[in-house]
């Protein structure tokens, strides 16, 4: 029998994190019969939860799954761990700024990246799902310095997966005819959700819809479409969000699809006049378990335009990151 | 492209359902790529949260969810369907008698069972989780005259999974090493977990762990496992039943795997004594889309009291049933 693959999850008592682990547990991740650990981990008020969802996980008889893990100590949890969803995170409370927000999480992420420095398998993939995920991506990776900051990345493959949903629906195709579609920039409402590459069904988007729609009422409904589900749940996008980790981790580490790429949050190299030293969401090909940002793209200057907002925010939340000297 | 195969949930916007609906989208009831629409069903007060569920599926962008239907009246949820999941039942209310209970949920089957034999697929497999399942399966197929009564089954794989999952723990090895358990009778606090034709790698279990436990703790611990989790989570067990559903159809749909059986709860033929005209949960073995009862085990004296024992609770509720005059 192969060895077992360890995979960690933070916040796995949550409601993104109680779909994880049973999809990822079923064999969604890895495959069919590949073994695997999950190493499930919550802050110390949750463990009892956390201890229900090793009690289901084990009722589910599941083939692939041979071991569940449960601590409050990162040390425990991050032991050789080889897939890392970084889902928990300091939700906004009432009255609380985003500055206090994001002083809370850099100091829940930086703590994260050093224990996973020294914990993890060196060549660890890092998925930051809990938001501001960008800049929690960045606060872990560099606490991690014997880590490649290339193995961290944040998730915008949710809102990706929306706008390919969004142009489907628009245009009538299914969605999976939809290829080449692009987030760039910020996991936040200032994300630009670009349709001036996408294909559906082989034929160009821009030729499909209106420029009105494809540069209003689109990049408005995918920024949105969170506030959306909230409204209509009354609680939030935990089915999606999770379904868009297991795609965003499958992707990195099997490849995409021939002739498309995906939007991962990366460490930006200054591509398409992004700025450096932020992780910035960008088109991406994955293959032998490595990404590469997509070149030769000629965005318009509406797009340059939108980038260039969304990388300014980026910064912003870097330097207040930094002004905390984390 | 093949036609689109016609899913059916009630209570889809519930705990179970949130997690069923995603799991059956995401290729696991059917196989990978086999195109599906998801007919989901809610009560008036639910649609606005199954309108954010339907927003959700949309945005997982998976390859073999062609459609999804909302609706709160059964008329629309259940045309065409093929595959049935009676998921939605009234819960036990505070102050609420075991009989009111019954009677809320006599009337709700009563009129799934007349609506399914109008619009459903006339071959449809229908599956009652909602409790009183085997009684709600009864009421159901007895409403649906032109249905065959074979085509509904009520759901006791969770037990079925949960006994495995004990008995793999007791015994050091992986679940996927247990075949042959059974569950008997009623999914209640009747039920009858059984090990006595049990095997763990090929061996039989009752040689490897002691007759105490398997009569005493194990029983106990199986019937009481749905009050433990949600002891520790704090709300019920939604994941693992879920999952188990799934399984359930899957193998009832695709067959069961060589040498073993699973625990499903089928029309009663009075097999090993059980009573005639209830729905009993038995081992049986799938093939072609049927399931036929396993035939000449042979109980011992312990085992044929609990056989007898649930036998009669389920025929009390069978008899209660009748006197709704439903």
């Amino acid at each position: 029998m192969p060895q077992s693959t360890q995979i960690a999850i933070t916040g796995a008592a949550g409601q993104i994190g109680y779909q994880l682990a049973f999809r990822i547990a079923s064999g969604q991740l890895l495959g069919y019969g590949q073994p695997l650990t999950l190493r499930l981990i919550e802050i110390a008020p949750a463990m009892k939860a956390l201890e229900g969802v090793a009690m289901e996980l084990a009722d589910c008889a599941f083939e692939s799954l041979h071991e569940v893990i449960i601590s409050d100590r990162l040390e425990e949890g991050f032991r050789g761990a080889e897939y890392v969803f970084l889902v928990g995170a300091k939700p906004r409370g009432p009255g609380m700024e985003r500055s206090d927000l994001l002083a809370e999480n850099a100091r829940i992420f930086s703590r994260q990246g050093a224990v996973l420095n020294e914990q993890a398998d060196e060549r660890a993939k890092v998925l930051v799902v809990g938001n501001p995920a960008n800049t929690n991506a960045l606060i872990a990776a560099s606490n991690a310095p014997d880590m490649d900051p290339r193995n961290f990345s944040a998730m915008t493959r949710l809102d990706h997966n929306r706008a390919c949903a969004q142009l489907a629906a628009r245009t009538g195709h299914h969605v999976s005819s939809v290829e080449r579609m692009i987030i760039w920039g910020n996991h936040s409402a200032t994300q630009y959700p670009d349709l001036s590459q996408a294909l559906v069904d082989g034929e160009p988007a821009m030729a499909l819809v209106d420029a009105g729609w494809a540069r209003g009422e689109f990049i408005a409904t995918v920024q949105q479409r969170g506030a959306s589900v909230i409204e209509a749940r009354g609680t939030s996008s935990a089915a999606s969000a999770a379904s868009a980790a297991i795609d965003h981790m499958r992707d990195w580490a099997h490849g995409t699809r021939d002739g498309d790429w995906v939007s991962m949050a990366v460490p930006s190299d200054g591509s398409y006049g992004a700025p450096d030293g932020v992780y910035f969401s960008y088109p991406v090909r994955c293959a032998d378990g490595a990404w590469e940002i997509v070149q030769g793209l000629d965005p318009d200057e509406f797009s340059r335009d939108r980038i260039r907002m969304t990388g300014e925010e980026l910064l912003e939340e870097r330097n207040a990151a930094n002004e905390l000297a984390l």
